[in-house]
This record gives C-alpha cells, structure tokens and sequence, in this order.
C-alpha cells in the first residue's frame, strides 16, 4: 500500500514509520519537515497536498497537538483558534481527501485520552478528541468508495513523559509499541468506524 | 431552588417547564418567547441575560437544535456556522454563566444520541454532541465553587416523530417522560460530570 503519513517526524511518527516502511510504500508529509510540505489547518494546503501526492491508499494524520487552557477564562475565541490543526485539520483532510484516496483506502485520525477522562487544563483539548470520535463514527458510514476511517486516542506515549508528565499527575503512560500496533491495525484490518483507545 | 430554562418554549421545554414548576422558581428564556429574551449563538447576549437575571441556582439549556448536513460536500465553513448555538453557545453558558451562578448551583446542557450512533446526514451534529460530552466531563472537574454540570443526550423525542422521523429510519423515540425525568435528575440529585442517554 501506499501510506501518506501526515507528522511523520513526531513523537509517535518517528517510531511509526520506519515500522510501516516495512510493508508499504510511505510519503512523509510535515509542516517543516518531510517529502510534502503542509499546514493542515489551511483547506488550499490540504487540497495541495493531496494533487500533489497521487494514488494513495492510506492517509494517517499524527500531525497535531492539543492546547492548554485555563477554563476560568477561557473563550470561544481562544476554542475557535485551538480547534484548527487537530479539529479542523483532521476533519478537513477526510472531508477533502474524500475524493482523492483510492477505492477502499482508509484514514486513520489521532485524538486523545481526554475525550473520556478529563485532566485539568485540557478542556479544548478534550472537545477536539470527543468530536473527532464522533466526527469518525459519522464519516464511517458516509465516506464512499469503500473508504475506512479509524481513530486512535492515545494516552500520554512514554516518550513523552519527560516534557509533560509533570502536567498530568498519574496519568498512566502508553507503550510506543502499543501505540504503534494500533495505528498497524488501522491499516491492515478490515476495520472502520472504530476509536482504539491506547490507555 | 431558582432555575433558568433557556428553550423553555420548545419541544421539551414545553413539557419538562411545567413539571419543574411543581416545586421550583422557574425563569424561562428564549430566542422569541420567555420571560428573559437571548441568543445563546452570542456571547453577549449571555452576559446581558446572567446580569439581567440574579441569584440563579440552575441553569438548563434545551435551546439549540442540531444541523443537517450532506457529507460529501461538508466544509469548515458550514461546520463553524452549525457550532455556534449548540455547541459554542452551550459552552459559553457555561463559561460565562461560571460566574454567576450560585454556590453549588447547576447547569445542564443538552446533546444527542448521534454523539455515539451514527446516521446519514448529521455529522455536524455528530461533532457537537461528542464534544458537549467531553466538554462536560472537562468542566465538571474544573468549575469553581461547587457547580454541577451534565448533559442530557436524548434521542428522537416522541413528540417529534411526525415531523422528523422520516429522517431517522429504525431510529427508537423515547418517551416525554423519561427525558423531562432525566432532565429533574440533573437538578434534584447531586451529580455531576453526567452523561445521561435518554436512548
């Protein structure tokens, strides 16, 4: 197959894709980094992307992060600005890449443990999580063509407990093995509309 | 207790406004009728309303309904215009109604059954109701001085089969009184970070 691997040099990118590189054919894209370049919280930059990047059978997106917040003042404004990349950006990469992908290809999104168990601090990030697992049971039986879509909502990964462990005080870390096996099943089973919860 | 019922007027609000008038102070709103006029989809017009009406100890909002929308031809455009009142303008009851509402008050909001159970047509609504109940759970954990918050998500409500069940095939309406029951249980049980599925 061949994978189109949005965030490809991330925290969880940099494990998944030589793992992946194993089977398939793999296209890094990045903002800064990787074979094409884009801003998934721009819709012409996706739509670049995507008739750039012909024949593609999977599109796994591992690009974006979620915001902090303080809720006692928080804002729609402040929502609005941090639902581009991972709300927006994701979406908009089904809702466009919808008539790019081929026949039977699959998306596989990333949202995050917070949609189920709520942290302090991350209530935008939360809202983009438990909207994207909506976002994928709808899309699931609306995409055509036989496209599959999968989410993967991983908790915190082990290699990232240095940098924020301290924000999330026994918040039990994932495996990168784990993680990177979830994002495999996407791809290679016959599976859609799924959220697989890594925690 | 003193509650505020926004959507006092509508499908529910005309059922569950009565039954709470049984034992409670009730202040109705709406967009067109109630005693307080507002419009949720604006920030302002919230702050007006939470000044206007003093010493609130609940707050429930049925006020918004969800869009419909066609998914191949779905852009952000359109998902921003549909969040504004269900989702954002139910946020922003809550974020700024966070001041205003007595010690150990309540609000509750209101989503849907295709939050978890997918149907053709609603992916806006999808995505609003998935990120209500993670918005939810994240502000049960962070609200200030003993304030509740749930969410009801109810499914096709008997009373709109006529006009809307062509829509939904296979789609089980529930009862007026199971959902006004769930709606009673938010403001006379001491819960909070709920999703009550009336489905």
């Amino acid at each position: 197959m061949k994978i189109l691997i949005i965030g490809a040099n991330g925290t969880i990118g940099k494990k998944l894709t030589p793992q992946l590189a194993k089977q398939h054919e793999i296209i890094t894209a990045g903002r800064n980094s990787g074979e094409v370049r884009v801003d998934i919280s721009s819709e012409e930059s996706i739509k670049e992307m995507f008739q750039q990047v012909k024949n593609i059978d999977a599109c796994i997106c591992i690009a974006a992060s979620g915001p902090l917040d303080n809720f006692s003042t928080l804002t729609e404004k402040q929502l609005l600005e941090d639902f581009k990349g991972k709300l927006f950006g994701q979406m908009n990469l089904v809702l466009i890449g919808q008539e790019y992908l081929n026949n039977n290809g699959c998306f596989t999104l990333t949202s995050g443990v917070f949609a189920d168990i709520p942290y302090k601090g991350v209530t935008g990030g939360a809202i983009i999580s438990g909207g994207l697992h909506s976002f994928v049971l709808s899309a699931s039986i609306e995409l055509p063509r036989g496209l599959r879509i999968n989410v993967v909502s991983p908790s915190m990964v082990e290699d990232s407990v240095a940098d924020f462990g301290y924000l999330f005080p026994g918040l039990k870390a994932v495996s990168m093995k784990e993680l990177v096996d979830a994002y495999e099943k996407t791809i290679n089973e016959n599976i859609t509309g799924q959220i697989l919860r890594v925690y």
